[in-house]
């Protein structure tokens, strides 16, 4: 018997979306102080990237109505991160622009004019052919790039096989699995990123895991994940994100074995701003996230759920979704 | 690609665990409706098992401090199962008797005189020879019979092996892998499990999880059992259990695809008593609980940082786990 999680791979790279993901929860109504401690916190904590919010549409999400990380104007960023020096601080900025949401060919400046890194691309299954064009627009902008299709626990296997086959044709960097609804168990898991590995093998690509913590499994699947060969992993700390949240970044970095992250800074920031983000804000792997994850469903009703006074009515809220499918 | 998870294996069997490790949290100060709640829950729910509670020592824990299921004497039991008919309800009870610390000889009476069905016995790897002696006396007795070595993750494999070695010798139905301090990852559960098949393998012996959530493992170590073929299954309610807490009955059973199963009557009882209990009890995998995880330590310092004013210095906390390693 081997032991092959007492060390590590350094082209393991870890990526906090915590402002982006988390965002979901408030309209992106984040303090400068609260982002700027999570900035320096993955700074300190030696993460490779930190996805700080949506690149999306100013007229589908109006600036008096979002927080600035659902834009993230290149102002707004220098705001928080100022002429941020990725050799310096071992940290790359990325942003995520949604297909059908982003008005990317003019919001996506020349990376030599902006502050970011890299460009996430976010899509549905049946956004493929604009996500290609987005990856191809950012990659001639002069950025990383990455492609997250989402909800994958609903799409079936031949079109997830489609979709790879258009996204490796592209200068893609990465292609994440991405587990929106929470809903993925670990065989899974399996099945998903070794066709992602096999479809981007000898290509110079990576494959990235986003889980979703409906059904407490965000942490376990990022793990299987990593066994598997992803080399690309999201994590947010306390597991911030929309509903259930996400793979929580201080569960993360206690797992990696590379000494170059450092977990001491992120217990700081737990301790400093989590506390009292969660008597503002409500995430984590509650009963309804559960249920909606069980059955394979969008959390959005979950959310509605909690938001309003039957929050605890539990039953009704399963027969109803039981009833849904 | 095959999907094994559509089917199931019938030999599988859950045991509730709910009020016996749930009244860690709160010396079995439970009243009779709550247990009787849970009872009736695991009777319609398909439940296989209800480990009721601790047949321990009456001196080292007495009755006027702890509640009834410290001991379950056999009227307690019954006041709230009445003449509890396995047969006709589908549901075995179970006891737990902690080496060291209980009076099983006289405690444990002959099967015959008792509406209990299996003795769990709990012991840490330096008390195998008791509980053997343990084992032996209950199955004597005409009790099905568990071993449950506690602690396992700080137990050298050497000593691991010997006492899988002593317990099969023993008529012991199920050997038990309990990470008490939720400190197992994957890949550390599979080479238990693995090792705990080996050992019983063609013994009519069955191998079981127990897992404590810390790192918000339970569930996905659970899982990972299953897989590799463990039958004994160890789950609760909400997670309710010591610190951290268990492996939650409804994602367990929200896994599981044997039609016998009914997840509606937990989440019922999640509605009508877990809401409440949660007003009483903090329980869960919070900062604390990550902490002693990830460093592999019994969970009590967390527990008495959280019953303090300090409970949300995570950072002096963490220094303070982490040096005393």
């Amino acid at each position: 018997m081997k032991a092959p999680w007492i060390t590590y791979r350094p082209a393991l790279k870890v990526l906090d979306c915590t402002v982006r993901d988390g965002g979901l929860m408030n309209d992106h109504h984040f303090k400068d102080d609260f982002v700027k401690a999570v900035y320096e916190t993955n700074v300190e904590s030696g993460v490779d990237y930190m996805e700080i919010g949506y690149r999306n549409s100013k007229e589908m999400f109006p600036k008096k109505e979002f927080g600035a990380f659902r834009h993230s104007d290149e102002e707004d960023i220098r705001k928080i991160t100022g002429d941020h020096d990725p050799e310096a601080t071992g940290l790359k900025l990325a942003v995520m622009a949604d297909a059908g949401k982003s008005d990317w060919a003019e919001d996506i400046l020349p990376s030599s004019e902006s502050v970011v890194d890299m460009v996430r691309v976010a899509c549905y299954v049946d956004q493929i052919p604009e996500a290609v064009e987005m990856v191809l627009d950012a990659h001639e902008k002069g950025y990383e790039t990455s492609c997250n299709i989402m909800a994958i626990s609903v799409v079936q296997e031949v079109e997830v096989d489609q979709a790879l086959e258009a996204l490796v044709q592209t200068p893609v960097g990465t292609i994440c699995v991405v587990d929106s609804f929470g809903a993925l168990y670990r065989e899974q898991v399996d099945m998903l990123v070794r066709k992602y590995m096999d479809a981007t093998k000898d290509m110079g690509k990576e494959v990235g895991i986003h889980a979703h913590n409906n059904q407490q499994l965000a942490f376990a699947n990022t793990i299987e994940a990593i066994i598997l060969g992803a080399n690309r992993i999201d994590a947010t700390v306390d597991g911030l994100g929309r509903g259930a949240g996400n793979c929580p970044m201080e569960l993360l970095l206690g797992f990696l074995r590379n000494p170059k992250f450092k977990i001491r800074p992120v217990y700081k920031l737990l301790e400093e701003q989590f506390v009292k983000l969660r008597q503002e804000l409500t995430w984590g792997a509650l009963v309804p996230y559960n249920i909606t994850g069980q059955h394979n469903q969008h959390p959005r009703e979950a959310m509605a759920l909690l938001d309003g006074d039957d929050r605890d009515q539990y039953l009704a809220f399963y027969d109803r979704i039981v009833g849904d499918i």
